[in-house]
């Protein structure tokens, strides 16, 4: 499969696709990130994704490259070369080349962007959603600046990798008070006996997800009771249901915490619904 | 001047020195470095730094590209064709590239290995030492596993850009109990009334630095009392005098936290007298 990426202003063979190794995202991981699904070959909540890139950027200082119009054409074109239906699109943005040191470079330099987009197979996700995934806690050990989306993810790397030798899918970040953060990946969730879907408030400590706001927005409509508050991971291993969001994964169930069951062990009713219903609410272009 | 890198087998002019865009150390910060100082054309204290290297991916599970023999002779040939008599060399390795996911991929691929030098001017470090450099102090945001020379560095950059916006050139964290880990890009010292030099032992909150080690050695053989313990940023800001460690910066002497004068403003005997012995007690090669 021959796929292309844009890699600041040249649509390119991914095998030639490439940037300077003085590029402070190499060295510095100085650079924020952006994941949206493909659907149908339209872009999903692409408003969302663009407002919270604009944000990760200024939080770092980072100027937008080009104006928000002409890059959601190069991410459509290249969704189109790959002929992306149903997937994902990739765009990066770092503070450019510039000879290293820790600082900003004095003279501001051009921001690197990079896009790339590949597809993902709907029926594998289906089947992974129909048996549930299990995920692992381990101690949350990132910086407190999660709510910028950057690149500079050893910490969630880690994480995963420590997931994926148990055996398990994702692992869910556990603060010194016993209270679950995030996924190294995705937004960590739960249904409560009583049916109320549960997540933290995004003011501290996590990414605010894409995913994570547009399913409230699904919740509401389904008049389904949404409590934002902390939980920690001895009541997660004791719900009804658990899911996780994220853009590739949309809404996820959990069926093991810690190799703990977690209801039947299978996906619970509430998770499957908001995952079907999901994309009544989102926003195509 | 036209530089000289060495990537993944090649060397390359430094415009034509790329990587590819899915190299995890892009995507993920994933990966690690060294800086070595080079001086008289030789590389200081090269097998200590290639030492950590080894504990660094070794730490993070990724394999040594070549043996260390062979990343010496690398190493001596790029300092060699960009004609580089003082100044540093820099080794940069990531776990490669493979198709973006967070947990390491299923099939080992090839490490990347960049390395470049340049020279540094080094009656400009010298005047820089003899006036002496203002450090400021920020709350300490990094993960714990700052013992891992990792490239995951943006809390690093954004510290190292708050100083250079108060004017100041370095800033060391200082974390919850009030007690100083390290600067953004090197090891902090004092030294107290009675003349004795005090650091952070390299258990934990720090990264253990080769230069740091070096200068160990260098206070046994000049019979100075070390105290290896953890110090305050308010006893640092009452401290007869307060230094710097790093490769590239050797001992750079303190004469400002936030903007509280040290000692008498100007650098202090110890810290001068530790830079000018330094290399005799180091590794040439």
């Amino acid at each position: 499969m021959s796929r292309i990426a844009y890699v600041n202003g040249f649509y390119r063979n991914m095998r030639d696709a490439c940037v300077n190794i003085e590029d402070r995202g190499y060295q510095f991981s100085d650079g924020v990130y952006e994941v949206c699904e493909i659907r149908d070959g339209r872009l999903v909540d692409m408003a969302r994704h663009m407002a919270r890139l604009q944000r990760s950027l200024s939080e770092l200082r980072i100027a937008m490259p080009m104006p928000l119009t002409s890059l959601a054409v190069v991410m459509h074109e290249v969704v189109r070369r790959n002929r992306v239906h149903y997937g994902i699109v990739y765009l990066q943005i770092t503070r450019g080349v510039a000879r290293r040191d820790h600082a900003f470079p004095a003279k501001p330099v051009q921001p690197s962007v990079v896009v790339t987009a590949r597809s993902l197979n709907l029926a594998k996700n289906q089947d992974t959603a129909a048996k549930g995934i299990k995920v692992i806690t381990v101690p949350e050990n990132r910086w407190p600046r999660v709510d910028i989306k950057s690149v500079s993810l050893l910490p969630n790397v880690l994480a995963k990798q420590a997931a994926r030798d148990e055996g398990a899918y994702e692992a869910w970040y556990v603060d010194p008070d016993g209270y679950v953060t995030e996924g190294a990946s995705s937004n960590a969730w739960i249904v409560t006996d009583q049916g109320s879907v549960v997540t933290r408030s995004a003011e501290s400590g996590i990414l605010s997800g894409i995913t994570r706001a547009v399913l409230m927005d699904v919740l509401a409509a389904l008049q389904i009771k949404l409590e934002e508050r902390p939980f920690t991971a001895a009541e997660a291993r004791q719900a009804a249901e658990a899911f996780v969001t994220s853009a590739s994964q949309i809404v996820m169930p959990v069926v093991a915490i810690d190799n703990q069951r977690i209801g039947k062990g299978e996906p619970g009713p509430i998770s499957l619904r908001l995952r079907e219903e999901f994309h009544r609410f989102s926003a195509f272009s």
